[in-house]
């Protein structure tokens, strides 16, 4: 079992919540939906469909997207099944969802929130997904929604004084080649034992659709409006300690669990671990733009989703003045990320050999 | 589906709570160990023993019983395996534990203190346990532990002014006779439908462990220990109100969701619901004694388990109080408490047909 990262979104439903703050992966599940229900009708097998189909979200957080996300596949189970047998996949068909995060996920507003009308039974699996966390064959369609980004651990050396990688490239945003090395050994070494373990949990011949960000090949992540937005996180991190608001060690010994593939990084992963084959890659064109260009938006769409890792390290009165220094950066840099590179938002559809 | 009652132990780990103060169901589980692993070696066809094994612990509450429980079961599984087929199952057979309770149990807690080298995966199952909340046939032998005396609703009648069966023998300790039979029906109903939902869920031939508090036949709850410091709460509850601590209406309108069998109640229930057979019936001896004798520890024990339904009604301030209440009233009627009849704890082996 690898170690699970400490990346956890913040909990509850309160006004700093990922709960509150997720619209945009919300917009992106939405613009997926449609491929996700292509995937499902031209890649799912029909006889994988039968009286028990389980779906498991992988990496869920507290909600409320993953309902989004594992309502779309449901939704798109059903069509098929009605569209090829004739007959009512209500009649027929039991769904069960596995909701898998982190053991210090807040399950409790997860349950709490679960949609009324729902037409399956939940349950939480807690445990790092890049280890087993189900029996084998235990579900038919699994999702890695804005997940699959992660590392279990920072990269050796990045955090270590000795190393020549020491302090460079906070966030691992591509502009140090040899930091950037390191993040991709790892991510690869990871995400090996991540498919691995999905390999062995999936039924033969079951899908596994990850829905995430990553580079277009040759592009740097510090070169895109996330990666511009994470240098100012860094940059505003020293800035406080240069304040004194933070303690400079706490900062030098600071970073990130993320690594943001290029996809042909991504091909190359899948390939070699050998489990998968890649039934599609596809773009998914957000439908207002990658990010909304305002500064305050940007601030507080990123505070929802790192502030917790933030304010584990820093404290939250720390974490809060870091985001508002992030807007006045994204105020003065905004040309800057008006003319950034695109990222690319990507669904990988991936079948169980 | 039915109503899920509103019956949730103090959660967390404080001082209040389930998880501090449980030790005496422990005692009572460690008791009934040798008693369920005979049960499992005897009544559990080897060949339902295959590479995947799931248990299924209905009632949960947020640990640490639970793990006991199932830990117990998977190790009685284990040793079956290990004599009748002379192979490792730790080589052949992956279990995995089912915990169900309510959906505002607090299954945080539960996930981040599951025990360290457990061999199990673990899922959380929210919902209420007098309906389905697993597919069909998932699981081989299931546990309800000291929580298959609530009902899903206080029967109609008991908090309704104008009921003749209003206000009286608050908890259903059993002195009043109209009582006792609107409870007996209320329970009768809601344990045929959890016993319809266990039998859908649980794969044929598979068992259902019922271990918990009942009485034996012509005895009444109000004669027993327990039923006695239940009347304690209700007449500190009274206290209270006379001392406008709590409102009198508050206090006239509550009730427990709790009923307490006797052996005979609970043979005809399983039997008119006939998706089982009762494969044994067992009392289980509890090794210091069914409660401690001591007023102080009885109060304690009885906060930990009912304090936060009565915090739900009357607030935490009044909670604490009545518990106060209830020691001193404990204190005053020891001798009482002394010659108490006994209650029966009990083990049944269901298997279903």
């Amino acid at each position: 079992m690898v170690t699970t990262p400490q990346w956890i979104m913040i909990g509850g439903d309160g006004p700093e919540s990922y709960y509150q703050h997720s619209s945009n992966q919300r917009a992106l599940l939405e613009a997926a939906k449609e491929k996700m229900n292509e995937a499902i009708s031209a890649k799912l097998s029909l006889n994988l469909i039968s009286d028990r189909f389980s779906v498991a979200d992988f990496g869920c957080a507290s909600g409320p997207n993953t309902f989004l996300a594992v309502q779309n596949i449901i939704d798109a189970v059903e069509d098929k099944y009605r569209k090829e047998t004739g007959q009512n996949p209500l009649e027929n068909i039991e769904f069960q969802v596995l909701f898998n995060d982190s053991t210090t996920n807040d399950f409790n507003t997860l349950f709490q929130t679960l949609p009324p009308g729902r037409r399956y039974y939940s349950a939480g699996v807690p445990g790092s997904f890049f280890g087993r966390v189900l029996p084998k064959h235990s579900f038919h369609v699994g999702v890695i929604s804005y997940a699959f980004h992660f590392t279990s651990k920072t990269p050796k050396g990045i955090t270590d004084r000795d190393s020549p990688l020491w302090n460079r490239d906070m966030h691992c945003t591509g502009f140090n080649e040899a930091v950037k090395r390191a993040y991709l050994n790892q991510y690869s070494a990871d995400t090996k034992n991540l498919l691995d373990a999905r390999a062995e949990e999936l039924v033969p011949g079951g899908l596994m659709l990850l829905l995430g960000s990553g580079l277009r090949d040759g592009v740097k992540m510090s070169e895109t409006v996330k990666g511009m937005v994470m240098d100012f996180m860094g940059a505003s991190l020293s800035d406080l300690a240069q304040q004194g608001v933070v303690e400079q060690d706490k900062v030098d010994s600071f970073s990130t669990p993320l690594y943001f593939a290029e996809e042909g990084e991504l091909r190359q992963i899948i390939k070699e671990n050998g489990k998968f084959t890649i039934e599609a890659f596809e773009d998914i064109i957000h439908p207002y733009g990658e990010f909304p260009l305002d500064p305050k938006i940007l601030a507080v769409s990123f505070r929802a989703s790192c502030g917790a890792f933030l304010s584990a390290h820093f404290g939250a009165y720390a974490m809060r003045k870091a985001f508002e220094l992030v807007e006045v950066k994204a105020r003065e840099e905004f040309s800057k990320i008006q003319n950034a590179k695109p990222g690319m938002q990507y669904l990988i559809v991936l079948r169980k050999i």
